[in-house]
């Protein structure tokens, strides 16, 4: 029997939590299989010691992946995989390749589940709805703390200065609540030149522009009154060009005590040609820093201690997090989750994040390749449901589950065009997309005033100025999102890290929601004919108008168990019922 | 164009300095390829910068392996590969699946070389060979330490005692100089009940039965007189039953300090029962060690930097490294690294090993995995040249290049039957094994006695006392072992990472070995009659009369240019030459 297959027990097998590890083997559809089997046992005892069945989860389009959980009573594990071609060949795979028999299979081991390697997010994700603010241009709250450059309502250069602040955004709290928000994620707010802030000068100061550290204060209080958690944006990889000891290497080059927090070439800094390494290429005002640096770790872990000691904020995001030398996470962690149990931990990455999502660095990332999933299915229709399913089981397999409950997954930010503008105007595209965003696993976020139907292209046009003018707002979509949040907010089948495919085939994608108990959540997308599903009373539908071709639309309703309404879990569309 | 490939970047992309990243792209045979390019450049550039052909390095029976490197003078990358089928179709692959023109694809991305995550190894295991010593057995000095449980030629009990200690081996430096050894590694010799010493009572204790902190002072300065390194056992994943932490738990229950070092399952220590996480189960006399707990963390980081400084030993072999915290590793690198520059750091670890060696922990690992497939290729004869190379492949490139500079290659150890008895007592087929373990990358390791013949099945078994008597060694394969040794310590070609299978056919096997520059080395094993070379001087040569077919035999030999002496580097045999 060929077989073409891939499991690397250090990207395809990770614990659950102490007793539980999961185990996923990707099997080449070139080398169809019937079923896989996992026989497994303690690493010290001779022989495996129970066996148990590994689903069919879907295909990424090369592979079909199985998984299973299978109990490890004694922390350390050893198995096999059985696999059955639809001939009736059985062969059985290992560390070292295939065997004819189990006991002639040299199996993988899963050495020892540390703690330290079991990725655990706070409870509370479940139900998170989240919202980014970009401070300078949400809302100006009294006092007005600076002259802006430009009218509220232009379109912003990149040196604009609109003049919103943190004081805008305790005014605007009990917006954010209606809407269903609890928990604000703010672009950086530290004193920095620039609109954006992401150039530090002071990481222990509250930018005067945006307020005070009393501001910051009574913004986390109100909001957590309001029963909303509050993010803050940890700019580590870089500072600005005026913080403090890139001044002292600047002043004093080698002789400095800072030199080493830095990346210079040559002896002394050189203004003029950039001979230090920066935030991407030649940025004069974004050095890089070094966190492989002790005293320069020490630094930057007080800064995230201090506003958690002294604002009680609920997490950091973390910028350019994957240019960071990876040492600083494991401490970071460790010591914010003492002092905070259920502290929220972020990375910016927009890549592949594996290694950042196994327990000892981020809870979740900012989800950008769902991003992509999501608008090229719902938004450009540039991807049909089987594209989507192979790129959604491709996605989703290759994190930690426990990861999928904290991923921020997002449709736009300040660093891209706005979900509308991305849709050329299209409403009810990017209510499809949302409800996608909202019921699958993970933290919906919304950018700000998307919810309203802001327009912008690409940086700076993707950061205009909030209008609060409810005349200008598209309120079907606002409505729209507000019942979903309400839905992620409530409903427990959106809280865990489950998703599974039902059906997929040209115009239809079903999906399933569930956690352990309770009733299960549906979510049917697609074309309204081939969808054929009347339900009396879902828990949201929309119609979505066709620009280009068929009508689409979005049905999510509830289900009391996962039998009795299950459709065929191939997402090849070749057993369709 | 269909196709099944596996590229991860986590797993599949590593820095071989701070300017170069070695790529590699698996393809299934079932959708073969003609040829593959990598585009690649900053990942902050709009465009690919440069781009280069990737070669394709064999196959592992399922997957063709195409491998090359890149330069990354910014130390962050963005590359997609370029795949070309044999009907002339293209592809490009980046981490959202395959496109049809580069400009759609969207690329894997290498975030940033961190110096933390660039495998460093000492310069001088290059031309390390290495003698593995299990004290008890291998000499007994003058004072006798102990009185003998059983006469030294005994066929030994797990509780026997025979006598070997420090002075016995240091009598017998200039044995292991003249056979070639420059790199001694000693099973424990801290103070502890067993014979085997892997259950410490004190780490900062020599044991009685083998000498003084000053015996061992003395081999290490009497070993680096003769140009020998000395590397111990670091047994840090449990203790014995008597370390004082232990005792102090056992009496003293959560009220002892030491209490979170180990894991008891209840409120005090029960003996009787083991309610307490041991090495392997249930073994009262090894209580795992919490190498997660800062102050156990401390203790055993100050145990490995005493040696260090007070003897000068050269390298740590730390004792079932997969089952401690890998949070301990990355700082106890750093710290031995600052004390002493080139010091080896090797793990024992029989399985998939590569979070270890990715920069922060080890420089290598015992490679059991080779052993098994020398052993089934060369003594077994269970295993053909196609399913060595296959295995070769698959083993090779899982690893960076670097750590297999460092790989402890063994054909045997005290925790496996003897070589010779696996090999039924066939001297000839352990002097091929041995060949091979030699002219592979890593440092080749001899087990003690292995050199002259000595049998014994498993533990304990494979714990016999060694015969000083030289009519009782099988010289020939004593003089075998001598030579390649001195090929191994000597030749430029032996000292580097790179490995090229020449040719694979029905009974012929052959490999080069090169450096930079310099000659090349040739290796060819396999029947005598297919292998068909005929050297006018090579290096080594052995001849395998056949217990079961056709003899076999084993031809190292030079050459200068890697052309002109190159055969096709299919592994498939199906171009044969």
């Amino acid at each position: 029997m060929e077989l073409v297959w891939q499991h690397r027990w250090a990207v395809d097998a990770y614990p659950l939590n102490s007793s539980t590890i999961v185990l996923a083997l990707r099997v080449a559809r070139c080398t169809p299989v019937l079923r896989v089997r996992v026989h497994f046992g303690d690493r010290y005892e001779p022989h495996f010691q129970d066996s148990c069945e590994a689903c069919r989860y879907g295909s990424d389009g090369a592979f079909d992946w199985f998984t299973c959980e299978v109990a490890v009573p004694t922390r350390r594990l050893k198995y096999a995989f059985e696999v059955l071609s639809p001939s009736g060949c059985v062969v059985y795979l290992g560390e070292g390749g295939l065997a004819h028999a189990l006991d002639a299979v040299q199996p993988f081991h899963y050495p020892y589940i540390h703690p330290s390697q079991v990725l655990t997010v706070p409870d509370w994700v479940g139900h998170a709805v989240a919202y980014q603010i970009f401070p300078d241009r949400f809302a100006m709250g009294e006092p007005r703390l600076v002259r802006p450059t430009d009218p509220w309502d232009a379109p912003p250069a990149p040196k604009s200065v609109f003049g919103g602040n943190l004081r805008g955004i305790v005014e605007k709290l009990a917006y954010l609540s209606d809407l269903g928000v609890n928990l604000v994620y703010l672009t950086p707010i530290f004193q920095a030149p620039s609109n954006h802030k992401y150039d530090t000068q002071d990481y222990f100061s509250v930018d005067p522009a945006f307020g005070t550290l009393d501001d910051l204060k009574l913004l986390v209080k109100e909001a957590h009154r309001l029963g909303i958690r509050v993010v803050l944006d940890a700019v580590f990889n870089h500072s600005g060009f005026c913080f403090a000891p890139f001044r002292d290497v600047r002043a004093r080059g080698k002789a400095s005590s800072y030199w080493s927090w830095f990346f210079v070439h040559g002896d002394h800094v050189d203004v003029e040609s950039v001979n230090y390494e920066t935030f991407a290429s030649g940025l004069r005002d974004m050095p890089k820093l070094n966190l492989a640096e002790p005293s320069a770790q020490a630094y930057f872990l007080n800064v995230a201690k201090h506003y958690v000691l002294e604002c009680d904020i609920d997490g950091w995001r973390f910028d350019v997090a994957n240019e960071i030398d990876p040492q600083f996470w494991p401490r970071l962690r460790s010591e914010l989750r003492a002092l905070k149990q259920d502290i929220l931990l972020i990375g910016e990455i927009w890549h592949d994040s594996l290694p950042w999502l196994t327990g000892n660095a981020f809870d979740g990332v900012m989800n950008y390749p769902l991003r992509e999933l999501v608008l090229r299915y719902a938004v450009d229709e540039s991807m049909d449901e089987f594209a989507f399913a192979e790129g959604w089981v491709r996605l989703y397999l290759q994190y930690p589950r426990a990861a999928w409950r904290a991923m921020w997954n997002l449709l736009g930010s300040h660093d891209t065009e706005r979900v509308l503008t991305r849709a050329r105007g299209h409403v009810p595209s990017v209510v499809l997309a949302f409800a996608m965003l909202f019921t699958l696993p993970g933290i919906p976020m919304v950018y700000y005033g998307d919810e309203i139907g802001m327009e912008g292209g690409a940086d700076p046009d993707c950061r205009r100025g909030m209008p609060w003018d409810a005349n200008l707002w598209k309120r079907d979509l606002r409505e729209a999102i507000r019942q979903l949040a309400w839905l992620k907010r409530t409903h427990p089948a959106l809280a865990g890290d489950r998703m599974e495919i039902l059906d997929v085939k040209p115009g239809v994608l079903h999906y399933l929601r569930h956690g352990g108990t309770g009733s299960h959540l549906h979510v049917a997308l697609g074309k309204r004919r081939a969808l054929g599903i009347g339900k009396d009373s879902p828990l949201f539908a929309w119609g979505v108008p066709s620009r280009t071709g068929e009508d689409r639309t979005v049905l999510i309703w509830e289900c009391d168990s996962h039998e009795g309404c299950r459709h065929d879990s191939r997402t090849d569309g070749s057993h369709d019922q």
